[in-house]
Formats: structure tokens, C-alpha cells, sequence
């Protein structure tokens, strides 16, 4: 990822900001808040959240703390995430829920939950408080969907879309449009900085759900095949089974019922591949991303919306 | 517990309002939420909403909401509290988690989580707002301290006072105090009301403690013994372990450690009562809510004051 060197400082005081609320006396807070810290995230919420605050001239310190708010919400949604698929690592780590054990997981991603609302309400902006709280329940919603389809067959294109919108790309377009809504920029332009980053995160997501297969353990920082294990339905996957014959079908549905062994994953990459599941996948994630550039054609020239074109491409890049 | 009938119609609105957030088409959310709402929860939170509120001429439909997002944070933090101590039974019913699991328990905890924080929001009263979500984080914490400290035998008073303040009383300090900011009354006025909440908050739990180890299956809607099962060190347990002598304490740390059976409960609760824990505790609570209730001497005479007073002595009074 492209992250420009003027936004380091920034990203700085983020997570200085951060640490006001994880060194705590609380030990669980403070263990599983450094290792979050530590794990070397990539911060992609903060950098949308800053590169994006600065198009609207918001003070430093208006953005940093939405950009640290942002960023606890998300580590707070990895938490129960990582409980909720029974994760065993994340970021080339071991996830927090194994080492520290779900109930402190869950525990402690209620107090960043809290935290970042907090952060999102002492900033007394109405407009931006009610977008941060929509998102909290979509995201809630998204995982929900998501773990009702798990091992169905039967997943449309459309379920999906509507997952990983929910479960990923309106926090995208919430760090997208905050820097617009604090510095009070016309509907317009906030219309097309929520939506730029709506795009931005689909593309992010569907790209995510390549990696999952691709990827080696070192390069994506959890296992290979991931998402099969749990049986969540990807559109690479979406891919091969609308394609596949009886005989493959009935090869990926066993994969996703939970039969799956060493062996039956690279029959499933085989099927995948033979129907451009993974090809498909990364067009589509080029699709969205072009869409999103081009959005930022209607918005007067800067050197942050040259930055946002060069991270879009970067994105659909991305190995890991 | 004595609630007026001329009550029972605002906690239909209540119901009725919280049927607005989980009447959902995520199936998960309906059914855990219908569950939540059905199981007969004794609904104080939102009774100490509106007997409140009425207090300082605050609307309906401004109260009805604060009841209704109290009441559906209490409910999140049940299915957390749940999934963190391998809830078997909650209210004479198989607990959320034990019916559709602990993943969905969390994600329906944190929907409801965003769907309350939302109301609360919509309310456009930073005051309200501000201590809303200072709860949120002190319950995390206080849930978070019992599991650091859970089976530990040195836990003193004071940590278990910590611990019951944040994870029980600071809600209940917020439904008392709702009314008051609501409503706009002088700050003296609030702090009362706050600190009534508080006291009550305390009172209760100190029952709910002795409940615990006291009451039937039947009785509590939950097993007996759990609190000990889970390593959970209440003041009936601290009363005992200080006045116990060596070979009293070794059976309360075995109990304690997690090894014991129905045998160990019995003897469990021979000690405790042989250092009158469960009598000390009672006292306690009785004291609390006395307190409580000198605070609401300095308030004008009126029937809602009345009722809190009742409403006070039936805490500590309850078997359930």
C-alpha cells in the first residue's frame, strides 16, 4: 500500500491517542489493546480518515480522534469477529480470543466498542455520531447475514453484495465521509466522499476473499482457506459453483459443509480456478475501484485526491 | 416487587417500542430478541425510567424511548455476560447462547448494543448521551475486574463493591438519573436522583447475590450454586472466607477452584452461613437501601416518591 510519508506524523498521534484509552489498569484491556496495537495493522481507516479530513481543511485534532475512534471500533469488531469464527490467528498473530479466551474478547471488545462511541460523541456532531451509530448496526447485521448463509449453497451474488457492504464497506465510507462532514462541506461532496468510499471497501473485501484462498499463511497473516473452513461463501466461490457440474458441486459442497481435509482444498482451488473465480473476483474488485476513482473526477484537483486515485489502484493490488 | 398498575401501560410502550428493533428480518435478531422480551424479565430498569421521569414532567415518548434503549442495552450485556460465563439458564429459560449459540448471542449483543446507543442519540441530549455511554464502558470493566478476579479467595470488599457498582449499579444510577436530565432539573436535584440509583443499584445486587446461593432453580431461573461454579466471590463468600478457619477455607478454595460438586455446595453453604454471610450481606443491602431512601427526603413529597420508597424496601426484600 502506497501511505504517503506526510501522513506518518499523523498516524502518530493516533495511536497516541489510542493508548490514552488501552493503558489500563485493567489488564485484559491493556494486553489484548497492545497486541492489537502491536500487530501491525494496516490502519487503512485511519489513513482514509486523515488523507480525506485533510480535502476539507478539519483541525488535526478533530480527525485524529475520529481516525482513532475508528480504527478501536474496528479492532473491537475483530474481537468478536475473531469469537464469532472461532479465528485462531489474525495478522500473522495469534488472534487475541487464543490467547486471552473469548470471554475477554468479548469483554474487552465491549469497552472499545464504548470507547470509540464515546471518542464519536465528545466531538458533539450530530450528523457525524448518527453515521458512526448506523454503521455500528449494520456491521452488527452484516456478520449476522453472514453467519445465517454460512454453508448455504444457495448464496446469490446479491447476499453477498449486501454482506460485504455491511460487514465492511460502510465503515470504509463512514472514514471516507467524516473529514466531509466536520468540515461542513456541501451534500454533494459528502454524497460522493460516502460513496467513494462505499466502492473503496467493496473493492477492499472482494479482494480480501481472493487472498483468503491465494495467499500463503505468512503472506495473508491467518491460515490459507479460511473462509471455507468456516464455510462462508466468497464470490470466488459463488463463481465455481454456479459454474461447476454435478460432480464439482457436490466437490465444494462437502468442502463447505465442514468435511474438508488438506486434500479436498486444492480440489476446490482447482474448481475455482477452472471457472475464473478468482479472476472474475479481482475484475469485479477493478470494477468498483475504477467506479470509486472515477467519482473523484467531479471534486477540484488536491494531492490528497491523487493519493485516494493511487491507493484505489493499490488496493486491488494488494497481495496481503 | 410492587409495580403500580398505573405503570403497566408505559411498559407496554416500552415493549412495543423495542418490538420496532427486533422485529428484523435477520432471523437471529428476531428470535434471540423475541426470546429476551418474552422470558418475562422483571423490567426494573425501564419501571425506574418512567416512575422517574414522571417525577420532572418529562414526555412520554421521550421517556418510553430512554426505557426502551436501557432495557435493550441490559439485554445485550445479559447475552455477553452470558457467553462469558457458559450461561446454561437465564430467567427459568435455556439462556440465548445455549439456544442458538454463543456467535450469535455475540452478534445479537452488539445489535442491540448499536440499536440502543441509536436511540439514545436520536435523543439530541448530550447530557443524557454522555452518561449513557460512560455506562457502557464502566459495565465492561466492571464484568472485566469479576473475570481477573474470579476465584481468587483475596478478593477484599472493596474490589467486590467495585465490581457491583460498575457492572450492576451505574445502570441503574442511569435510570434514575434519566428523568432528572431529561427533565432539566437543578443540578442538586440530578446528583439525588443519581446517587439513588446507585445506592438501589448496590442493594440490589447484594440480594442478588444471596439469591444466588439461597433461592431454588425454580425460584431464581437459574441453578443454584452458579456464582460459586463460575468462581464468582460474592460478599456471602468474602463474609465466610474471613471469619473461616484453615480447614473451612481449604473447603471454600476447593469449592472455588472449580472442583466442587453437589456434596462441596452444601458444605459451601453450611460455612457461609455458619459466619452469617448471607445474613451479613442482607444487612448490607437493607443499609443500602436505607440510604437510598434518606436520599429522597430532600425531594418534594410526591406519589412517585412514595412508590421508589416501596420500591426500595422490595428490593431487599425479593427471593427472586
Amino acid at each position: 500500500m502506497i501511505i504517503k510519508d506526510s501522513i506518518t506524523g499523523d498516524l502518530d498521534l493516533v495511536n497516541r491517542y489510542i493508548n490514552r484509552y488501552i493503558k489500563h489498569d485493567i489488564s485484559a484491556i491493556a494486553h489484548i489493546g497492545r497486541h492489537l496495537i502491536d500487530s501491525g495493522g494496516k490502519r487503512i481507516r485511519p489513513y482514509l480518515v486523515i488523507t480525506t479530513s485533510r480535502m476539507f481543511d478539519v483541525p488535526v485534532d478533530a480527525y485524529v480522534k475520529v481516525a482513532a475512534a475508528i480504527e478501536m471500533y474496528h479492532s473491537a469488531s475483530l474481537l468478536h469477529d475473531d469469537v464469532v469464527d472461532n479465528a485462531k490467528q489474525r495478522r500473522g498473530s495469534p488472534s487475541a480470543n487464543n490467547i486471552w479466551g473469548n470471554k475477554r474478547s468479548v469483554l474487552v471488545g465491549d469497552f472499545l466498542l464504548a470507547a470509540s462511541s464515546s471518542i464519536i460523541a465528545g466531538m458533539k456532531n450530530d450528523d457525524l455520531l448518527g453515521t458512526f451509530i448506523r454503521v455500528l448496526s449494520l456491521m452488527a447485521e452484516g456478520e449476522l447475514i453472514q453467519l445465517g448463509l454460512s454453508r448455504n449453497t444457495g448464496l446469490s451474488q446479491k447476499d453477498y453484495y449486501t454482506i460485504i457492504k455491511k460487514k465492511t464497506a460502510y465503515l470504509f465510507s463512514l472514514s471516507c465521509e467524516s473529514g466531509a462532514i466536520m468540515g461542513r462541506a456541501p451534500d454533494t461532496v459528502r454524497r460522493t466522499m460516502r460513496q467513494f468510499g462505499l466502492l473503496l471497501g467493496i473493492a477492499f473485501q472482494l479482494i480480501d476473499d481472493n487472498i483468503d484462498y491465494v495467499s500463503s499463511a505468512r503472506v495473508s497473516g491467518k491460515g490459507r482457506g479460511v473462509d471455507l473452513k468456516e464455510g462462508k461463501i466468497t464470490l470466488p466461490m459463488i463463481t465455481a459453483l454456479s459454474g461447476a457440474d454435478r460432480k464439482e458441486k457436490a466437490v465444494l459442497g462437502r468442502a463447505l459443509a465442514g468435511t474438508t481435509d488438506k486434500g479436498s482444498f486444492a480440489d476446490v482451488y482447482g474448481i475455482i480456478e477452472k471457472y475464473h473465480g478468482f479472476e472474475y473476483t479481482k475484475r469485479r474488485a477493478e470494477s468498483f475501484a475504477h467506479r470509486a476513482i472515477g467519482l473523484l473526477d467531479g471534486l477540484p484537483v488536491s494531492p490528497e485526491i491523487e493519493e485516494l486515485r493511487s491507493f484505489a489502484l493499490s488496493v486491488v493490488e494488494r497481495k496481503s
